[in-house]
């Protein structure tokens, strides 16, 4: 049998860590080609890039047997450019992002660069994860995320995914307890409480950092950050589909 | 009756004949802040500004009664700031985002900025509409769309939306005919074939430009592509939890 293609990108950029897990772990399953961004593109949602061209460039010495290309776009753009240019047409038969440094659970998909990698995949037809792991650090440890990063992968190959969806994979901060399995869950409602700290620069203008955290009041059990909580590696399958087709029902007598 | 609170945001900038003409229809409604990119931002999808402070400014004579503020970050951040900073926690009866120049209908609401500033309000339960005109031109013709912008608008108000729910509204470039009224729609499903154009530099280096056209080969009825080519203006209820419900329980057998 043929190796399967995959295509991984992220938004850390090809110079972290957790790309370097996810192509490790993927070597062991199929043919890898990697396409980053060359800096980093946390909180991109699915932004493309319209108004300026692309760089991009073979990257030496990412890792044994992958091919690596570094893009001055966006995860979205490096997902395009991949399947249209690097691979010239060639069926792939997963697309895989991250492993994110930081949690995308929660209200976070909407803000991911790293989901929108996957989700722009899944748009195009190709059986698409995103994994993120519950730990911002640059070093972070991933070590307790490969079985189940191949695990996952190897069970999307084998079963596919239903049409218009990709899966969302948060994994729990490594700690001295053992991951209890996974879980499939609902995506939890819960939003980022922002704060704006006002500076100012060397010229007394001002300057706004925003910061914030996540206010979650979802009790209604089965969601993301549930399962996270509970040491389970939460999988939500999320859609791209945003019609509300309840609301479309509803609002037809407004007009 | 005191008069509703409207915060108006776009993607297009601040400097755009469509977010000037949507508050200049807004202004007939309520009292009008307006914050928004100093920059053009289309394609920005949901990104959100982490690697960097933002900066903001208060923009003389943007229209008579109406204050306007011009921001260095995404559409997201705009309403995040002007809820958090300019508005200082008042409470906002409403955000409106755009005119935008040019189609958010189908595929597109996910790399929408105009979307995005719509779907931010939504997520912190404020009903929200992103408005959008199917011509790209800097100096689009928007006289058409006013009395629908009203109305909708007004609608809005005065039924509020579904929870979790924003308005994704498409208008018909302005031509000979007039439009026939409004429908509610489903997202199209549809994708963006892209291109890549190689050029070189003056230093013989490679770069290249995005392009692309939508391919809709949705037969299926009721959908936003449909109402637009009738000149209906199209309404899509969207939402921002993406959970695939139907996928939660397929998949539970998996693990």
């Amino acid at each position: 049998m043929q190796k399967p293609l995959i295509l991984i990108a992220n938004d850390d950029s090809i110079a972290a860590k957790g790309i370097k897990t996810l192509a490790e772990v993927m070597s062991e399953i199929g043919e890898v080609v990697v396409i980053a961004p060359d800096t980093h593109q946390s909180g991109m949602g699915h932004a493309i890039t319209l108004d300026r061209p692309l760089r991009v460039s073979k990257v030496k010495d990412f890792l044994p047997n992958v091919e690596a290309y570094k893009c001055s776009g966006t995860p979205a753009d490096c997902v395009k450019f991949g399947k249209h240019f690097v691979l010239k047409g060639r069926k792939i038969d997963l697309v895989v992002s991250g492993i994110n440094h930081g949690s995308n659970s929660s209200i976070a998909v909407i803000y991911s660069g790293t989901m929108s990698a996957a989700i722009e995949a899944a748009i195009e037809g190709i059986p698409a994860v995103g994994f993120s792991l519950c730990d911002f650090g640059a070093e972070a440890d991933f070590s307790h995320t490969k079985e189940y990063v191949k695990n996952i992968s190897l069970k999307v190959l084998e079963n596919g995914l239903p049409q218009g969806v990709a899966l969302n994979v948060n994994f729990p901060k490594l700690s001295e307890e053992p991951i209890k399995g996974v879980k499939i869950c609902r995506q939890t409602d819960a939003l980022f409480r922002e704060s704006f700290e006002e500076r100012k620069d060397p010229y007394g203008r001002a300057y706004y950092w925003m910061d914030g955290f996540l206010q979650n009041e979802d009790n209604g059990g089965g969601t993301d950050e549930d399962a996270l909580k509970e040491n389970y590696v939460a999988i939500v399958p999320v859609k791209f589909d945003l019609t509300d087709y309840q609301a479309v029902e509803k609002m037809k007598s407004w007009f």
